[in-house]
């Protein structure tokens, strides 16, 4: 067996069944093994960020790491933003990295370059399989290293002739390693807190979000002791929802985040690190923590918050019930698309047991507000700021959940980094719909750019942000690559164009014309 | 005066006066300011491997370096495989990349990461702005350092605060460096073993092919002592065309590089490296040299190459006359659409003084023959290997040429890479014609995968490397970003579209169909 064979074995059998690949030729003895192993699920996407991006999607959705499978060190460079972004959402994933054999290494070829060193940014371990004996348990380890508590990115880098000799054996799955618990002398701590009945924000991020029975004992806690819940500003995955507990999401502009947590004496973290602004200003403070406030770590990330909720809910409020969203969507709006009447569109229509990835930006907000009582769902966020993230975490989720609807709500601007995304929808037959949000520019920057100042008459600078001159056409872009698509420019075509993308199985597109 | 205005003078009066942008947040400054300074031109690019390898391009063919400006350490990364193909090519580059405020970096931000060391495995020179103060120096060193010879990559990491504040102040330009000479007695070593009359490859590449200069003395002594003209495989700009020498490149498959080579007793070196295999096989040697050739170094990247050749011909074969390429193109051919009739279809419109960007790959069998003795030319290449350096390439040869018709041969799995820099063309009227080779495939990994042997009965392997299931649709996608485009099914088609696309202004895209 050689060590390509035996690494896609070892993988397969520790729970790792799909490969977003984006092949060359120092990989090719991986894609001859591939076509032994029926159960790993080979998915090509045309550029790596497809690849890095779908595999945090995956793995959000799944609970466990897929494979990627990228080519030497420009491969790894392409899939880094989306790597950065499953970092920062401490998503598991084993990226497989090829390299030149052993022999050529000195000969300093043409696509040498220095993977350890690009791989080092954005993995939590590295390792170069050595020889063919060595890769499966390199593979093994890659897997339980990424699957541990919270999830990491493990990077192997495998040389093309440790693909190719033989020599190798498959290796046994190792053991999970549990998140592990809170002491109950934290948990008693932050009752006292609690108890103490000033004002206090319970802050949610990471695992707690994700099901139901962190949010419920969150809900629990803030019935019994009037805590605030409040979650990360970009939390990997939320479960959402009537039957839920109301979550806000901490603002992402310095003011208003400032503001929403003005006058908290305490705030108390589950699952999130206190939180700090995505930028530095001129004289705004880097946190919108107020200088006064105590914060309290209930739980780290990597921690079983959901089990410390649980625990610190029946200690400080036992007999509380939490206040839960009721079933309302909102109505369906009439004439203008403005992002508020996309929001409640969307709102109106979203079916039942649907992944959404939000990656509107600016023109997302309502979004929260109006699908708050939809049916429960399931929201992924743009964890690390990379934008680019949104189609590919889609296919992802696509490719983890066959069974559910998918919807994926996507700034223009955003979409170019990664537009190769659509393609794999069509191939892999993924129910995704995706919303493009046309605003013909980089508003979020036009945003930025207004708080700066321009130092001219800003014409130059307004044309960096501007993506007009020519106007991107979503829907000749999506169907050149076999998505099928329309356009709407009122609130009444959306709906009818979102109604029909959700009723047909198979991926659509639907250019939403907000300016 | 902030530290982006003084950046950005230094920029314009150390001669680097276009910036290919993909700016955020943390440039904002950076964007205000280029409002106000009229002599550096700002072409905005919708992903950062568009300004990383139109950054290429333009300074392949202007002789001097762009600046690019990417968003932290996932913009870096967008735009890596670019840059290494830039710093294969010895293209000199000035990155500038912002950061995070000084005060913000201690706070973990979702977008912090190590931009140092991803920088770090592309550059010859990296530096962070301490204070608005530096800046400007920091900049001029950083042009000092991408203009030496050979070309390097030069990142400046430009935290935002460095950018906003004032107290910064213009800097000179700093002095350039000049290539250094070769030694007489290397010059005289290698007259030595080229009077000997054994087999001997006068081996090109780098600064020696770029003109004519270089071109017509290496002629001129392969004339005079009998030695074979070759370049190496991937040579970043070459002149071409009827009137220069005919200069063989060494293949790309290992075999005929290998034999392309055999029996070759003294390979001497000017302005190329020895060659190597792109990759390492299984049982086959390294490198194309054969074992029992000794390699003289004339001229290593960066020393002055042309005059070491000069001086050479004018000691080894002082009275020689080169051979030179006549004028002669191929009949326009009619019929059947292959690789090599698209070649001879180029060969024959190939307008005057064009500049052709090859990424054709596979499809480009036939083009370096059937177009040699077309007008003169410039010919750049893929000098690192990471696919998707084409049409951003053309972008930047376009910016640095805009009187000279731009024509890029473009494989179609490599041109969804970086596929946005169509609109760049759009957006920036640029006289670019696209010719996209339409083999709906991996081809050239479907041929590594036939040596290497797929290992069940090949469909799941195949379907990694086919682009099919569905068809990408060129027309489509380059129409969807703003440029007309056509499709060509036969070599008569072929030939009309080019012609109407060559003899109108503007971006063109025509796909070959060759399959």
């Amino acid at each position: 067996m050689n060590g390509a064979q035996a690494l896609i074995r070892t993988l397969v059998g520790a729970g790792v069944d799909v490969c977003f690949a984006n092949p060359g030729t120092s990989e090719m003895h991986f894609v001859a093994a591939l076509d032994d192993v029926a159960d790993m699920r080979a998915v090509l996407t045309l550029f790596e960020g497809v690849a890095t991006g779908a595999a945090d999607g995956y793995a959000r959705m799944a609970g466990r790491p897929a494979a990627t499978l990228l080519h030497l060190g420009p491969g790894m460079g392409n899939g880094l933003a989306n790597l950065h972004n499953a970092r920062r959402g401490r998503t598991p994933m084993v990226n497989v990295v090829g390299d030149h054999s052993r022999s050529h290494k000195r000969l300093d070829a043409p696509l040498e370059s220095d993977i350890d060193a690009v791989a080092g940014t954005v993995s939590g371990w590295v390792r170069r399989s050595l020889t063919p004996a060595d890769v499966a348990a390199d593979a093994a380890e890659a897997v339980a290293a990424a699957a541990a508590s919270p999830g990491t990115i493990a990077t192997l880098i495998l040389p093309a002739d440790v693909s190719w000799e033989d020599g190798a054996a498959v290796a046994d799955a190792l053991p999970g390693r549990p998140a592990p618990r809170v002491a109950p002398s934290v948990i008693e701590d932050v009752a006292a807190v609690l108890g103490a009945g000033e004002p206090t924000v319970l802050f949610l991020g990471g695992d707690v979000v994700v099901g139901e029975e962190g949010q419920l004992a969150a809900g629990q806690i803030a019935a019994g002791t009037g805590a605030r819940l409040m979650t990360e500003t970009f939390p990997a995955r939320t479960a959402r929802g009537a039957g839920l507990p109301d979550l806000t999401r901490l603002p992402y502009p310095p003011e208003t985040a400032i503001a929403a947590l003005a006058g908290t004496k305490h705030l108390v973290l589950a699952g999130a690190q206190a939180p700090v602004h995505f930028f530095g200003y001129p004289d705004v403070p880097g946190s919108p923590v107020p200088e006064d406030c105590t914060v309290h770590v209930l739980s780290a990330p990597g921690e079983d918050g959901v089990a410390a909720l649980r625990a610190l809910a029946d200690l400080a409020a036992p007999d509380a019930v939490p206040e839960l969203l009721e079933a309302s969507r909102p109505e369906l709006p009439s004439g203008e698309l403005t992002p508020r009447t996309m929001a409640a569109v969307i709102g109106a229509l979203l079916p039942e047991d649907a992944i959404v990835v939000d990656e509107a930006l600016t023109s997302g907000v309502g979004l929260n507000e109006l699908t708050s009582g939809a049916p429960r769902h399931d929201w992924l966020t743009l964890t690390g700021g990379a934008i680019g993230a949104g189609l590919p975490m889609a296919l992802g989720a696509a490719v983890a959940c066959p069974d559910r609807p998918v919807i994926g709500i996507q700034a223009d601007g955003s979409a170019m980094y990664t537009i190769s995304a659509l393609w794999s929808y069509a191939r892999e037959r993924c129910d995704v719909t995706t919303i493009v949000c046309d605003n013909g520019s980089y508003a979020i920057l036009e945003h930025e750019l207004s708080r700066v100042g321009a130092q001219g008459d800003g014409e130059r600078a307004g044309r960096l942000l501007d993506l007009g001159a020519p106007d991107l056409d979503f829907v000749a872009l999506a169907t050149g690559m076999g998505v099928p698509a329309t356009r709407a420019t009122t609130a009444d075509e959306l709906a009818d164009q979102l109604r029909t993308a959700l009723a047909e199985p198979g991926p659509h597109l639907v250019v939403a014309v907000l300016r």
